[in-house]
């Protein structure tokens, strides 16, 4: 981690922490539950210091910020309303797939029921946006606030078509490539280019760098979105804290498997599509995985990801992104490339 | 209906659904659930008249940007939000509350399940937000339109604030009166008070005019409230559609039922806690209508309900609001207040 990276993180979990201060005690606990997802509380709501996230997505929109030639601080406010987006889409999504745990923690509707958790979901989105509005210590104009306000809602608003997408995909018995990839466009991407998108309108970048750099968080996402996928079948137990070929065991619709499937479909075979038609049994999993492996599609996944990833440097270059932020930009899309977990 | 009232509904009615195009085939789906729940789909997604809203709230945005001497278009993207944002806690409520039928309708995590309903709703209030953003034929500033989007979130965190009490008031023994208005102040008066507030703003309004608008929809929130607390025991069944003392039934701690709690704590009485600490049963009823009665309750309800109303006509001429519109918002509180379903 730079300096620079440092005193951003620290920039933004102030930022953070002051977009949740409680306005009084009675609405007290809902802002705790928000604490205790982001970290900071205990399930008992005590002060702790949990796993956090990466704080990607404000990070990104920052350096985006700096690159362009900005005050890294008239990006602050958009920073804060984008990780709290990401962590309010989190609480939804953790009761949408009945996910108990998060970061090696109960989810916030196991601790208190699926109502408060849609609700303290929804608190944090009204947070983000307030702290979005919020003046910065470098102000901008009106124009560009409104700017980056749409930019937001836009991103906001293709998430959620990303989602139903998700959702509506578990009860189909195919998905096609391209679909996949619209959904992943939606859920993981949408809200990345928005990210840098963001950062750059903050430093006041003309509509057309910014458009570089809103194409470089978008490639970015679906490279990220690619590599979790690569990750979820041949990602080490040990590093992502989850079971080998977890994504297997689970039949997910996720690039490796849909690949497979196509693959098979073109050639008449359907040796995986009897695997999945079934409940997953242990003894599926060696058989499935050799499938995988016939297909190529690990071999495909990961030049999808790559070049995702050259076009996520272009976009880079084209947007003439300044130093030292270009090459901390450079090397966070290397670091995510080829991380583990 | 005045014809100035028709005008607007029919504008109103436009509007949403321009906001509601799906941008392409893939989403359409999720699209047309958001249709559903606003009464233009049918349960199998086809084009049909349901029961939809009274649009309240999108009148009451308009009128006041009338009455405050605007132009009524200028205030039609914030009308058209604030009625989205309206029914996007429809939906999330109805799964908070588990209930299977709105407006005479399975609900729509009835026929989708949760995590479409959950995400349906996120959807909708993402597409009220770009609602708002979207240039009217009588466009306003950069400034007032940021001012608007500020009212509009604000009063969107005031609602999340109150339907976490709300939540949190079912499982615990006893609420203050004080703690009930609190609740229903984010609940119902949040949103009418950004309603009209939003109109005025719009308008052109000065700050302190503009608070005067606010003061009038927030007041005219509690009385709404309170009047279903009044319904919800005294109502008729074949017209308000629930059961005879549906609330009663269900101990639901609304204001009538709170008050007796309160009345009886200050006597050193405890009859009606002894009957719903218990399981409701049919013989119950009876003695419990009798124990609102002894304490006076329908009739310190109602005095709420009168102050209230009090309360809104005079912000409303000290707003100097002006004619037609201040007939016809005169009129729509008399008709809020003596409305029977």
């Amino acid at each position: 981690m730079t300096n620079q990276t440092a005193e951003y993180l620290a920039a933004i979990e102030h930022s953070l922490q002051q977009a949740l201060l409680s306005p009084d005690e009675q609405v007290t606990p809902l802002y705790e539950m928000m604490a205790y997802h982001l970290g900071w509380r205990s399930e008992t709501l005590q002060p702790v210091s949990a796993p956090q996230g990466k704080r990607l997505r404000p990070l990104l929109c920052l350096l985006a910020c700096q690159a362009a030639g900005g005050d890294w601080r008239s990006a602050l406010p958009a920073a804060t309303a984008l990780e709290l987006v990401h962590n309010f889409t989190l609480i939804h999504d953790d009761i949408e797939d009945r996910s108990d745990t998060r970061r090696h923690r109960p989810t916030v509707w196991k601790l208190w029921g699926i109502p408060q958790a849609i609700n303290t979901g929804d608190a944090m989105w009204s947070v983000a946006k307030l702290a979005l509005l919020e003046p910065s210590d470098v102000p901008l104009s009106p124009e560009r606030l409104l700017e980056i306000v749409r930019t937001f809602e836009s991103a906001c608003l293709a998430l959620c078509q990303g989602q139903y997408l998700d959702i509506a995909f578990e009860e189909r018995a195919t998905v096609s490539l391209d679909e996949y990839e619209r959904m992943i466009a939606g859920k993981t991407g949408a809200l990345l280019a928005a990210c840098t998108e963001s950062g750059a309108l903050a430093a006041g970048a003309s509509k057309e760098v910014a458009e570089y750099y809103r194409a470089f968080g978008a490639q970015l996402g679906l490279a990220f979105q690619m590599v979790d996928d690569i990750l979820g079948v041949w990602g080490d137990p040990q590093v992502t804290g989850k079971s080998a070929a977890d994504d297997l065991i689970n039949h997910k619709k996720a690039f490796p498997l849909l690949y497979t499937l196509h693959w098979e479909a073109e050639r008449g075979l359907n040796d995986l599509t009897t695997l999945i038609e079934r409940p997953y049994r242990e003894e599926d999993l060696a058989p499935m995985l050799k499938l995988l492996e016939r297909a190529g599609a690990r071999a495909a996944t990961q030049a999808r990801v790559d070049a995702r990833l050259a076009g996520t440097l272009e976009a880079l270059d084209r947007a003439g992104a300044a130093e030292p932020a270009y090459s901390i930009l450079q090397e966070l899309v290397h670091t995510l490339a080829v991380r583990s977990a």
